[in-house]
């Protein structure tokens, strides 16, 4: 088995052509993305968690939108004060951060 | 929170340029993995489970790989035939493959 990560997050940067449906994408997802995996590697944290781009999650009308795993939960984040949220208390502690779970 | 799946699977789109290194995308993934996200579909599973393409997850060297979460069982599926192995036990039964998972 490859290195076991204590969590996983994707990131959804689907970029949906056309302006009738928005995508994560092109609501700066990738830039939070990208920035995100960076501090994550700056607070050393390489071997314990990982960050990945994903493909369409479904939540085109609610994203940014991304998941950590194994917990199964769901976030929209919008700028890198909600991403920077979710690596203090999620990624380092394993807290959800409830403020911005996407509930139904 | 949106769908709660009781497995998400995540296949290696990732296609890396130039021939130095090998990529999942270059090594047939996305025909793979399109394949089956339908044969998914087609079994009546997709509020079940979600298929989903995703970035780069380290295992150029040995993909086309793929990891199902919740279970965090990270597999090397070279065909279709390996891919319905993996819905027919993981997906649809939660048993593991063994004869696919990826070791170190």
């Amino acid at each position: 088995m490859p290195k076991t990560f204590r969590c996983h997050l994707f990131w959804c940067g689907h970029e949906r052509e056309g302006d009738e449906k928005p995508s994560c994408g092109k609501r700066g997802s990738p830039d939070i993305g990208k920035q995100l995996k960076q501090e994550m590697r700056d607070r050393g944290l390489r071997n314990e968690v990982a960050v990945t781009k994903s493909g369409c999650i479904g939540q085109c009308t609610v994203g940014p939108a991304m998941i950590v795993y194994p917990e199964g939960v769901w976030y929209k984040v919008e700028n890198m004060e909600d991403a920077r949220e979710i690596l203090d208390c999620h990624l380092e502690k394993g807290e959800v951060v409830e403020r911005l779970v996407i509930r139904d």
